[in-house]
């Protein structure tokens, strides 16, 4: 649970229908037994959930710990979410979240990622993810100016 | 997910702490590829998820939808939990999981599981789990006395 | 697990980077508890579980189960994944799985998902999954020719 | 993932069917948001997934880290789980999983655990596994005398 800002960002592919962002959190793990599967690689699934780490990481290093945007009673529900599948992982295999920040307004939220192997750098997997703000009462809401600015600062190097 | 009532309630493990129920509902289910892991058999924590399953149906079959009971203010939570596995289940596996009530009182609940290869009846896993009723503040309470007779009752053949 | 293929294919997003297919095949699920999150919906990462769930009832539909396919050798890796959820689902919730085949050649395969409230219909998302095979030792091939138009044979009406 | 062994074993719940191990290695993680459940707290299959963790850890400070032990082609098959469970754990929160040797032959290995609150240690759960070795065939076999051994060690303070 090793975390660093990373001021280089590195590009998306060229594909993605996302910005590249201009700067990275980084965050270490290791691939799990129980999101490996029978193919001997971690499953499709798992992706998301690490995407969802790095979002946390994101956060906290903001100084905005998603728990505490929860308790302003304000939830940040994936609209979309999208991975492209380059290299496997295996069990036990090192890895880095990178998270950065595509696209930030009061209505929406553009997460981008990057999982490459630890050590080589290796790219391994790009995606992201679009948040819509909601209230307690899961109705499409604004984001409160002094989050998004919040949010718009920590996706800057 | 096809439900039948099973009349003759099969014997626990005779090591089991909890006392054998004496009528089984049935609920059939498939292992999901995301259910498997690299050995190449539904992992570990499945059969939780397959429990929980189970107790979903009983409820239901018990004309008291799990769903309602948590509307009305209160939570089975899960104290304690334990899978034997006997014989492993693969990919795309059809399977049964029975669940029966081994103890029914105000201040805990105990279901006993059997998961049992569809077609042959081998059984491949038995457990069990201790819930015990909660409020919305997440404080011990006791189950209002018509919530455990109807469970009592849907706990006999 | 009731299932039964759909000769009504409805239209995916036009947003989509994938053509809609021709015809779906219909799978019923619910909503487990171990799928939901704090949020009290079910969580982002088990939509792609569902997917899955959708493409091994298409294939056992095609006459190909999945487990077969892999048996020969081949594998249908996950290159790329995608989802757009439009509204919640929650716990207990009945919904459909609706998956087709926008593509399929030697060496892609694109399925396309809808997710829609059993009953009402309403979509709740849509999706879609990119795959390339592979044999063995996690090299990619071409489909057998055999495996390819019996895939595609499944896709229409 | 900061790992540090932990000299002061502390006894488990005097209920428990296995021996207290001697010696603890303790491993840090947080709660992940997927890990929740509507109930706002870690669904109860997370902890086995944590226990395995566990493992994963023992055995990389054991020096046999246990993607070697399956390149041997020896699987340590979970043959039971149990779990206890005292106090909810909320999304992240961090937490210790401390994991022991209750039980070590040729024939069958049981794993200890704890999860304890990072910071206070208050105890929130405890659990042990039972494992039975096996080979590539899944047959149950006896353990290498040099694994068996090294294990053994690694369960000493």
């Amino acid at each position: 649970m090793k975390n660093s800002p990373s001021s280089a960002g590195s590009p998306n592919s060229s594909l993605s229908p996302v910005s590249p962002p201009i700067h990275f959190f980084e965050y270490q793990e290791r691939v799990r037994y129980s999101e490996t599967d029978q193919m001997g690689v971690a499953h499709n699934k798992s992706y998301f959930e690490w995407f969802e780490l790095g979002r946390t990481e994101f956060c906290r290093q903001a100084g905005l710990p998603y728990r505490d945007i929860e308790a302003q009673g304000i939830y940040l529900v994936v609209a979309e979410a999208h991975c492209r599948y380059h290299k496997p992982l295996h069990y036990d295999d090192p890895f880095l979240i990178r998270v950065g920040l595509s696209e930030a307004s009061a209505r929406k939220i553009v997460f981008s990622y990057e999982i490459l192997a630890a050590g080589s750098g290796i790219l391994l997997a790009t995606g992201y993810t679009v948040h819509v703000p909601t209230n307690r009462r899961a109705e499409v809401c604004s984001l409160p100016p002094d989050l998004l600015s919040r949010i718009k600062a920590a996706g800057k190097p």
